[in-house]
This record gives C-alpha cells, structure tokens and sequence, in this order.
C-alpha cells in the first residue's frame, strides 16, 4: 500500500527542485535495480507490483499505484528511491576525462554516460547548465552506467584553472583531424559543447588542442552523443 | 484559415497508419522546412504562423491552429505536408551502406541517418520492422539529413541474397576488434542490429565478418547510433 505522503514524495523527485531538496532521485525497471544493488548507492526505498517481501525496504503496491508514481509511459514492476552522491571531486586520474558544457538533452546526457562507461572513462565534469544527471529520463538513458561514472557539476572556468597541467582537446567545427593522426595525451580532458551553441567563449583560453571528425557528406554538424563516441574510441586506438 | 478537412487529415500523419495511405509525411521547423526546399522532396502544402504569401503553397493559420496540428510539444511557426519517395531501389556503389535491423526507437534511426550523411553513406537499407523512416520523431532527429539519405524498407535475407558479392560487416559482441586493424573493403555493408536482441538469426549466414568496438568498462552495451558512428569513422579512417 502507498500512502498519500509517499505517492507525493515520489511524484515530487520527476521535477529536480524537489530532487535537489530531499537529495535522493528515481530509478525505474529491473535491469537498472539489480545494477543500482551492486553499487555503492544508497537505496532508501524499492517500490515493486511483485511480491518481494524477502528483500529489505520493498514496499508492495498495485500496479494502479505504480502507475501514479512512475516516470515512465510503460511502468516496470520496481521503482527504487535512491540518494544522490553529495560532494563528489574530480580526482586527478592518468585517463580521458569528459567535460561537457551546456549538454541539455537527457538522452545525450544518459548517452554519453554509458558510452564513457563502455570506454573505461569514469569521471565526467559538467557545467551548472547541463540537463540534471539524476533526471529520470537521463538515468533511464545511461543503461545502469550512471551507478559505475561519476557525475559531478561544477563552473568550468574555475574548474580548467584548478586543472591548468592537463591539456584540453575540444570538438570543434574547425580542428584538427582526429581520424588521422594520434593527437590525445593519455591523461586529458575532452570538452565538448552543445550542438547548436558550441563551446562556450570564456572557456576557448583553456584548449590546448581543437579537434574535428571529418565530414564527408552535407550534414551540419553530429548529434553529440555520437561525436563523443567516435572521440572515445579515437582515444582508445591511441591508450588501451 | 485551416479548414476542418485540412486539421483532421495533418493531424492523420501522425500516424504510420495514414501516412502510408495518403503517401506523405510531416517536416516541422524552420531548419528543416529549408533543407526540404533545397532537396527534390515534392511538398503538398506548407502551414505557417507568419505571413508569407509570396511563397507558393503557404497557408497562413494561427498560432492555436498550429498547435492543433503540430507533432512536437513547442510547435514551430512552419510545418509541411510532403509526399513520400516511392519505389526507391538500391543501387549498387564503390561505398559503404548500412543495414539495420529492428532499430525501433525513433531517435536512434534519426541520429542513424544524420550520421549517415556527415560520413557521406548515401543509402541505408531497413528492415520492415524498424521505426517508420517518416516518423515525426525520425524526420526530426535526422535535423535534415532525410532529405538527402536514400533510406528503404526490404526483406533483409532477400536482400542480401540478391547482393551476395558484396561483403557484411556486422557489428556483434564477439567479433574482430576494429579499432586495431583495418577491416573493411571500400565497397561494404555494414549491418547493426537491434541493442536488446542481436542481429535476426536467420541473417547470420550472410556475414562475411563479425566486427566488435571493444568494451574498457563494464557497460553491458553502446546505444546503437553511438556505435554506428563510431563504425563509420573507422570506415572513413581507411577510406576517405
């Protein structure tokens, strides 16, 4: 049974104002909770349609009630509540590390968490303006690699100042092109921009290095989920 | 002024359904609207909030008539009713083309075809249980690249019967690492199959070489339109 009190908080954590006020976000469906149990989050509460009262803190509920609490269009039988990690630090590591400046779109968010997660990249920077990590459309969309990358948000020009040894390559329009010739260090940082708005003009002082996959056909530009995978697995040719 | 006939039968194109009946298709936007006036797409009519009578074929409605007709949640002042390319047949060219089979979310087969066209790949061949190319969602994530990306629907075994001389690369699991080595032959077909289920048993007999990005992490898999773009960038790093 769900009460009025739970069915309002959990509804409450789709919006990230209440999100951010109770510190905890939303994880839906089977796959993404059976990864989220073998991580090292916190679950404060697992809401399922089956009966699972062998596990600690899962409350049974119909599927009626599922339906008023979920995200999704197509509820699955578990909805877990979960705490955010607070005060996360980038740790200087000898590996890519992925900065994202006005990434606005939950999906390329959720996206490009799970392709640094397939590519062995586990910390990524995000400036204050990009789409919330514990957005439910966003966790949806990383496939379980949200609880194995951490995610932390902070003011990007402050951040390359702190990181001024680290060289920055940035994906640009005009770069230079990567499918040719080895260009990453090991340790150093990927920024990439929004699609429409490119990379933001007080952080150009910080690029080492512009970096461009070539076209060849008449698009205007690549979806930038997909150029930070092609990025990744240009880096991977280069440090295995 | 939209007329009631006029509302009922845009709004019809919603769906595959009428789409299919009528042989046409929705491009909202403005963006998209002049990459479609640039191609030799037929338009059948164009809606628009503004006032642009000097155009042919332009019907001035409100912004409230807009909404009641329009697929995206912010319409746009412009959207086009267009009719649907027919009777597309592959041609057989010195290039790369992809095959997909069972892509069925719509962003993943939009974000296809726009890779598709940065990386100058002119045709993609479906299978018919992909997403409908004309689907507002696709036509909208491809950002414009539908109108000059041959995209049709066949039965993939006949297919590749038909076309045996030509060699398939598909991407799987456990396939060859294509970061190392130069794998594929100028003329190719490269086949991505569908995240959750593979590629379709019965197409196996038809590949000349399984093809994998290899995994640094613990993903259990990339998001289908991040791989195909990392494919096609391998491709282009041998063949330019």
């Amino acid at each position: 049974m769900l009460s009025n009190q739970q069915r309002k908080y959990v509804k409450s954590l789709q919006l990230k104002k209440f999100r951010t006020q109770y510190g905890t976000f939303l994880v839906e469906g089977k796959k993404l909770i059976e990864e989220l149990r073998m991580s090292d989050f916190e679950i404060e509460q697992i809401y399922s349609t089956e009966n699972l009262q062998q596990i600690n803190s899962v409350v049974s509920i119909s599927e009626a009630e599922m339906k008023s609490i979920s995200a999704l269009s197509t509820p699955s039988p578990f909805l877990a509540v979960v705490k955010q990690k607070k005060n996360l630090v980038y740790q200087e590591k000898n590996n890519l590390t992925l900065v994202l400046d006005q990434i606005k779109d939950p999906g390329n968010l959720g996206t490009i968490i799970r392709t640094a997660d397939w590519f062995g990249i586990s910390q990524i920077i995000c400036s204050h303006n990009c789409v919330d990590v514990y957005n439910p459309k966003v966790v949806q969309a990383t496939m379980g690699s949200i609880f194995r990358v951490s995610v932390f948000y902070d003011e990007l020009e402050e951040f390359f100042k702190k990181n001024k040894q680290i060289p920055v390559f940035a994906a640009d329009l005009d770069g230079k092109n990567v499918l040719k010739t080895p260009i990453f260090q090991k340790k150093s940082f990927m920024l990439m921009g929004s699609e429409s708005f490119g990379i933001t003009k007080n952080l150009h002082q910080f690029i080492t290095q512009k970096i461009t996959i070539p076209s060849y056909g008449s698009a205007e530009s690549l979806n930038v989920s997909v150029a930070t995978g092609i990025l990744c697995s240009i880096y991977r040719q280069q440090f295995t």
